[in-house]
C-alpha cells in the first residue's frame, strides 16, 4: 500500500511517498520559496537525489502539489505507473477546532479549517490549497489529516480554559489547543520503544516554531502553545505571549488598525522583531558572537522562555535548566 | 506634619490622614460604590467609627473626594480645624510609562498618566479626576505619585521585552512593567525588619487583583502581572493570561468590534467569567460547595495559576505548592 505524506508550510511543501506497513520510503519530493521564479525544487528517488534545489517558477501551493505529483509518476524519476497506486493521502493538519485527532478530510473538516484558518494564517490556506488539488486529482483516494491539537485535548480544563467570559469558551471554543502534537507523540512514543520508562516527559520542539510539553504517563498534561501557533515560547517571526492589552495601546501610538498591529505581531516580532537581524538562530548567534547587543538579548529572551516553561512543566529539573542558561549565554 | 494618603479604585476611594513621622493614623474615611444614590460613606476619627456605610448619592471620583476632605476637618468629626493643615497628599498611582516610581505630581507625570490611561483603565481616570481636586482645593500642597511598576524597573532586559517588533520596545515602550509595587515592597521591608534573612522571597498579593512577584536580595527580578493589569494570573473580573489572537476570531464570531472584546475581557472575565456566579472568591467558594460547576473550575483555574507562577519564580517550592494545591481542592 503507498501511502503519500504532505507536510505544507507558509511558503515551502515536502511529500514523501512510503510503501507501508513496511515504512519504506519511495520518494520524496519537496518545493521551497513558493510564490515567485524562484521557487526551489528538489526530488529524490530509489535513494538518489535527482533534483537538488532547482529553480522552477511555482506560485501557489497548487502548483507545488502538481509538479511534485508529476514527478511521482514521470518516466525518468518516478516511483509510480500511474497516480492513482496511491492508496491514500495523510496531511500533517493544524487546526479545525472541535475537528481534531486522526480525521478523514471530510466537507465539513474541511469548512471547519476554511473557519479556523484565522489561528492558523501561516498554516490552515496552503493545506486547504494541497487538499483541493488533491481531491480533484484523485477523487476516489482517500485523504485523512493528522490534526496537530489532537495530542492535547488530555489537558485538564482548569489549564486549557482562558479568564475569558465563558461563552467564548463554551460556544466559540476558546481555549488552549496546544500544537506540534506530531512531535510530542512520536517522542513520546519512541522513547517508550526505545525503553525509558520514566513516567513524565518533558518535550521540548525548538526550531523555527517552538513549543514545550508536559507528558505524563503517554499524555500531554500541559503545553506552551496556547490558542494559536503565536503564542507561548518566543518564536522566530511571531511574537509568542504578550499581553493583549498591548493591541488597543499601540494601534493608538503608531496610528494602525488591528490587522496591521497583528500582521507585526506574527511576522515581524519574535526573534527576528529583538534582533533585528533574522529570524534564524544561526545568522542570530553569528551577530551576537560580533557584539551585536540586540542579537545577544533575542537568545537570552528565547532562552529565559525555554527554561521558564520547562520550569512550570517540570521543576525537578531547574538546576539543569540554570546550566543550560548559563552555558548558552557565555 | 500631617499626610494624607489617597487610594482610588474603579468605583471606590480610600483616604487616611497621617501624623508624621511617627505615622500615627488621625482619621480615615471611604466611599464604596461611587456612581449613584448608593454610595456608601464611613468615616473614623479619634479610634471611633463615626459613620459606617451610610448610603449617599456620590456620583464622581471628585465628590468622594470633596466628601472625604470635607469630613476631614467638619466641626463635629473632623481630625483638622483646617484643610491648609494637610502637608501633603500621597496618591497609591498605578501608571505614567517612564514617569515611575514616587515622583511629585507634576505636570508632565499628569500628561504622561493621561497618556498611559488605557493600560490602566479602572484606575488612572479616578485618581487623575482626586488629583485635579485635589490641586484645585489645595494649590500650594505638594501631591506625591507612588507608581506601582516602580519597584519592577531592575528585571533583567530579557524577562521584561516581548517578541513584539523592537519599535515597539525602544519607541513606544512596551514591555513588562509589573504592579503592586507597593505590596511587595513592604513585604520586602517588614520581613527584613523582623529579621527575616533569605535572599529569595516569592510574595503574593491575592485579591480582587492578583500576582506573584520572585524577590531577590530586596529586588523585583519577575513578576507575573506584565504591561497592564490584565495580564499574569487570573483576576477577579479581568482576564490574565490570554493568546490575543483570540481577538480577532472572537470579533469575527460574535460580530463585536476591538473595544467591545476588550471590555469584555476586562470587565467579564477572570474568575467572574468562569464561575457565572461573582467576582468575589468567597461566594464563588460557596457556590463549589454546593456543587456548581463552573464555580469549582473558577477556582481551580485560580490555584492552577499561582501554582505555576510560583512554580516559574522558585522551584525548590513546588511541594509545597502541590500541597496547597491539593488542600485547595478538597
Amino acid at each position: 500500500m503507498n501511502i503519500l505524506v504532505v507536510n505544507a508550510g507558509s511558503t515551502s511543501l515536502k511529500c514523501r511517498l512510503y510503501s507501508m506497513p513496511d515504512e519504506t520510503e519511495l520518494a520524496r519530493g519537496s518545493v521551497e520559496r513558493i510564490g515567485g521564479t524562484d521557487a526551489e525544487l528538489s526530488y529524490a528517488h530509489g535513494g538518489k537525489q535527482l533534483l537538488g534545489k532547482e529553480r522552477r517558477e511555482i506560485r501557489t501551493h497548487a502548483d507545488a502539489a502538481q509538479t511534485v505529483t508529476e514527478l511521482l509518476c514521470s518516466h525518468k524519476m518516478g516511483a509510480l505507473k500511474r497516480l492513482d497506486e496511491i492508496d491514500g493521502i495523510g496531511f500533517k493538519t493544524i487546526q479545525a477546532g472541535e475537528k481534531n485527532g486522526t480525521v478523514p478530510l471530510s466537507g465539513d473538516v474541511i469548512e471547519a479549517m476554511e473557519r479556523y484558518a484565522p489561528l492558523a494564517p501561516a498554516h490552515n490556506p496552503p493545506y486547504l490549497a494541497c487538499i483541493r488539488f488533491c481531491k480533484k486529482l484523485l477523487p476516489g483516494t482517500p485523504l485523512v489529516g493528522v490534526f496537530e491539537p489532537g495530542f492535547h485535548t488530555e489537558i485538564p480544563e482548569y489549564a486549557r480554559i482562558f479568564g475569558a467570559p465563558y461563552d467564548w469558551y463554551a460556544d466559540h471554543g476558546v481555549a488552549k489547543y496546544g500544537y506540534h502534537g506530531a512531535t510530542f507523540r512520536y517522542v513520546t512514543t519512541r522513547l517508550a520503544a526505545l525503553g525509558f520508562t520514566r513516567k513524565r516527559i518533558i518535550a521540548c520542539h525548538l526550531g523555527g516554531s517552538s513549543s514545550v510539553c508536559a507528558i505524563k504517563d503517554g499524555r500531554s498534561i500541559d503545553v506552551s502553545m496556547n490558542f494559536t501557533p503565536q503564542s507561548g515560547l518566543i518564536q522566530s517571526g511571531r511574537t509568542g505571549d504578550i499581553d493583549p492589552f498591548v493591541l488597543p495601546f499601540i494601534m493608538e501610538r503608531k496610528g494602525i488598525g488591528l490587522d496591521a498591529a497583528l500582521k507585526e505581531l506574527s511576522s515581524n516580532g519574535g526573534l527576528k522583531g529583538i534582533s533585528g537581524v533574522s529570524a534564524d538562530m544561526r545568522d542570530i548567534q553569528a551577530a551576537a558572537a560580533a557584539g551585536n547587543r540586540r542579537a545577544r538579548l533575542a537568545i537570552d529572551k528565547f532562552v529565559y522562555d525555554v527554561v521558564r516553561y520547562r520550569v512550570i512543566l517540570c521543576p525537578a529539573r531547574r538546576r539543569r535548566c540554570d546550566r543550560f542558561f548559563r552555558r548558552y549565554r557565555v
